[in-house]
């Protein structure tokens, strides 16, 4: 699960407050603007820090020192030295920090016009409206600059058009959505066009008997549960609560029930896509498998806005199932529960979701929702099909789970029973900060083959409980894919860095074990640095020739997924 | 299905006796060859036909012409007129031709010394052994030339090689395997170096823990899943049995299994790919998912050679079902037969085939076999899970289809009777040419939005069944993916063009509902004419921009899969 907009619940206190302060901020500044307004914006707040910043803290400056060494020894490096916006992003090889510098320069006001004449009511320079799109909440990496403009499209068209005209300029764009996620993706660290797709909600074409829906890119997936609820369909793709189908499909991401249905890439038929010169790229037909031509779909898919723009999303999408059944196992050891885990998985049975929460978490879970959990690593299942299935499936498990030492099997079938126990779950990261109520959260996941996630938990663990952080473990275990929650004072910069440290750590032994970096949070700034070592420079440089040929002016959320070190 | 296998299989009248087939010609063409025959081929074969052939059909002429036309008044589509193997392929928009055709050059010694250098017991450039390459036996496509020389590679180092000397010297390269497909993608159109991966067919490791395995691409899916069984194990991806790995990955294939455990595009965790200029990428970690980066994976697969040589696959496996049921079931129409598939899909349940076979197929089936089938529409299904879940989507889908006029529903558990009833399916290919033993077949596939999948057969089937020709059709009907096997006399120009007109009206049928022009067989040159209709010619823009940024000097598996007309 993607945890961001959990994240945001706690800092707007309830989803509601949240939805009404974005929709303040909304209507207050986009509703209201006009010509004047947009051509005389409020001036008073600049941009956070210039290029040449003092705050720019001094590993930067180490780090910049290598790039220009590396551009000196390797000239092809400078091919891209003649855009306007270069990327200077400091995530990149072996960088520790955390502030995402750019370069910034002004937008030229003839780009202005043109967007203003594009969607003359959905345009604003307002400082709140673009602090508010540069500063996501849930991110805990922050960028040097904000976004000189704010765009609402509503159609293809004109996101083609905008996008056409940012070419021209040579100005960034920063594609925007439910901006839940966690790894900076949503940063404007060279400032530019943020297009916020928010207005492009709407459910386009609703088919019953093929399974699918085409819906456009800012329709969040609870919005799209509710619909689709009274035609027995649903789309199996969970991350946080304010998450759009567009930026599920730009971050690759899965949640609890990709162990059943598969990540955004197994649930996205296809798309279309405006390409950085305007095009709209439609990227298969809506048939559910085919062999023509590449696959486009699956490399816009987790391609993070840096090579289009999503204007059109066709979903696979599930039949609810008839029957299902949850239920809750304690264990002695983190091992034994990840091996049960495992062990599941081995069996053979499609469970629809196996998540595992370490004693840590439970506590919170406890404190925050006064529970009174064994404070014990935990596992939870789900199990669905016809009413016998799934209770034979709940009795192997149940058999597996005594096999590893597992005690208080506790299964439900009441609707009421179930909403009660998943709920632990669900609420998970929302109880971590009753452990540290004024903290910020480092969240990150890794993903490792299965066999290595008992081995990989407990070297973490032994890692987070020695460090004087609070940090809690949820993990997909039925994925190998495993999270933490760190928490730490904002103020304390040694915390911060602390926090890092374990991330650093963590993000390390995953990928001694063949693992990844991300399971599904994405790269986005903060993960860049990791990249080389997972994959190689040569697949590296791969996706830089990719890049370059189809976004030549570098326009496309500059700056992020490919480590700027890497050339060609 | 791809069906290319059962081809090979009635050509060389059992699988061993192919197999021998090709070992003898392996045999007495590599493991003899030495220096002092590569250096000195026998050269009384000339290449078929030369560029400026009087064989080339008038077609073609038409084309060409509007070929020229195009490249006046676009000044961008020479940008490729630098390569000394540019790509000229008649398989291209609006070409309703089979002949393939390709711009050809003398091999440089200077290459053939590198070749002997890198593999000097494993070139040859023997005529029989080239014919052999240059001439797959399933394509219904032909190509103007073959290759020049062939290459058997032991290492991903040697391919590495292999391909880099290629692109120094601007030669084609077309990688090949068990060269079982059947849209011409292992044809040598332009002469070239043809790359037999199958020397490459180690297991380098299996973690069954994790239910995934190491190999190399030479290996075939029917001798891995030999090795995985005793480790309750398979891979579930079942083409044509001489397919191999690496072909299956080249070409996104799947077959009756991808309803339930989808096609190579869901069962491949990463791929180890040599470009262009020798680097060897590592697509991904061995993680179930990841967020990390672009997906190369997936850009590969169903690239058709045309950006990389593959030389590694890790692969996604299956535990063995701990029970399965087989059950056959008559139908007075085909669309009954259609509507009970969707409706079975609907249901939830999670078959693991849904198979259709029309009247034509069954009555090729009686006459091959011997059996006294009803000469009716006929759905297959397979259910599998525990032996009580199993029995239970059995009897669902029996009262499903009572409620659609199905009759004689009959179902097995036992494996012997199992293996009787599934060989009727396994054996359907095979068993048309008992309805024409001296006829060649031209085999399609295209898939359409599960809903129109009975509209689609039953429009086809007017159309097929108003035809001169004899034909028959099979569906992997819970995906939508439809084939026909469309007989006709070789020695007839006449039949073969009514094989192709019965073709386009399926293929142009099927993308009027939204459908793509091949479900699992890939594009080779035989559907390249109908992408743009498909796709949009922004769509194949971008592949062509892709191709270009990833191999700039066009050598790799050139004049397939993006069609000649496109430029950008």
């Amino acid at each position: 699960m993607a945890f961001s907009s959990w994240f945001s619940r706690l800092r707007s206190s309830s989803k509601p407050v949240y939805n009404n302060l974005r929709h303040s901020f909304f209507y207050k500044h986009r509703t209201h603007s006009n010509i004047r307004e947009v051509l005389n914006p409020d001036k008073k707040h600049a941009p956070i820090l210039s290029w040449a910043s003092s705050l720019v803290p001094v590993a930067f400056a180490v780090y910049a020192g290598s790039l220009a060494l590396e551009t000196q020894n390797n000239p092809s490096f400078c091919d891209a030295s003649n855009l306007d916006h270069r990327e200077v992003s400091i995530g990149g090889k072996g960088s520790t920090d955390y502030l995402v510098r750019g370069s910034h320069k002004d937008v030229p006001q003839e780009l202005i016009d043109d967007l203003m004449a594009i969607c003359p009511e959905n345009v604003t320079m307002d400082y709140d409206e673009r602090y508010f799109h540069g500063k996501p909440q849930n991110s805990f990496h922050k960028a040097v600059n904000i976004p000189d403009v704010v765009v609402f499209p509503r159609s293809a068209d004109e996101v083609s058009k905008i996008v056409k005209s940012c070419d021209k300029h040579k100005v960034p764009i920063v594609p925007y959505g439910g901006a839940t996620s966690i790894e900076g993706h949503t940063l404007s660290p060279n400032g530019g066009v943020c297009i916020d797709m928010t207005l492009m909600k709407s459910i386009k074409s609703l088919h019953v008997e093929d399974m699918d829906v085409v819906v456009e890119p800012g329709i969040g997936w609870m919005e799209l549960n509710e619909y689709l609820e009274p035609f027995g369909l649903f789309f199996p793709l969970d991350p946080g609560p304010g998450a759009t189908i567009g930026g599920m499909c730009a971050t690759r991401c899965s949640g609890s029930l990709a162990v059943r249905y598969g990540t955004m890439r197994d649930n996205v038929i296809n798309l279309k896509v405006v390409l950085h010169n305007g095009d709209i790229v439609k990227t298969g037909s809506r048939a559910r498998k085919s062999a023509a031509g590449y696959d486009l779909t699956r490399l816009l898919i987790g391609s993070e806005g840096t090579l289009g723009v999503i204007t059109e999303v066709t979903l696979r999408l599930q039949r609810i199932p008839q029957h299902s059944v949850v239920a809750m196992c304690n264990f002695p050891t983190i091992k034994d529960a990840a091996d049960v885990a495992i062990a599941t998985m081995l069996s053979g049975i499609q469970v629809s979701r196996v998540e595992l929460l370490d004693e840590v978490q439970v506590k919170a879970v406890n404190l925050a929702n006064g529970k009174n959990l064994p404070e014990v690593p935990t596992l939870m299942f789900e199990f669905i099909g016809t009413e016998a299935y799934s209770r034979e499936q709940t009795l192997i498990v149940q058999k597996i789970a005594s096999e590893h030492n597992g005690s208080d099997f506790v299964f439900a079938e009441d609707p009421e029973a179930k909403k009660e126990l998943w709920k632990i779950r669900k609420e998970a990261l929302w109880a971590c900060f009753a452990l540290e109520p004024n903290f910020e959260a480092m969240i990150s996941d890794v993903c490792v083959p299965l066999s290595c996630l008992a081995e990989l938990i407990t070297r973490s663990k032994q890692e987070l409980d020695a460090s004087p952080l609070v940090c809690t473990v949820i993990a997909h275990a039925g994925d190998g894919n495993f999270h933490t929650v760190i928490l730490f004072d904002p103020k304390q910069e040694d915390q911060r860095q602390e926090a890092e440290r374990l991330n650093h750590f963590m993000v390390h032994t995953a990928l001694s074990m063949e693992g990844t970096c991300t399971g599904e949070h994405g790269v986005g700034t903060g993960k860049m640095k990791y990249l080389e070592e997972e994959l190689g420079i040569e697949a590296l440089m791969t996706m830089k020739k990719i890049k370059a040929a189809l976004d030549p002016n570098n326009i496309m959320n500059p700056g992020k997924l490919i480590p700027p070190h890497v050339c060609f």
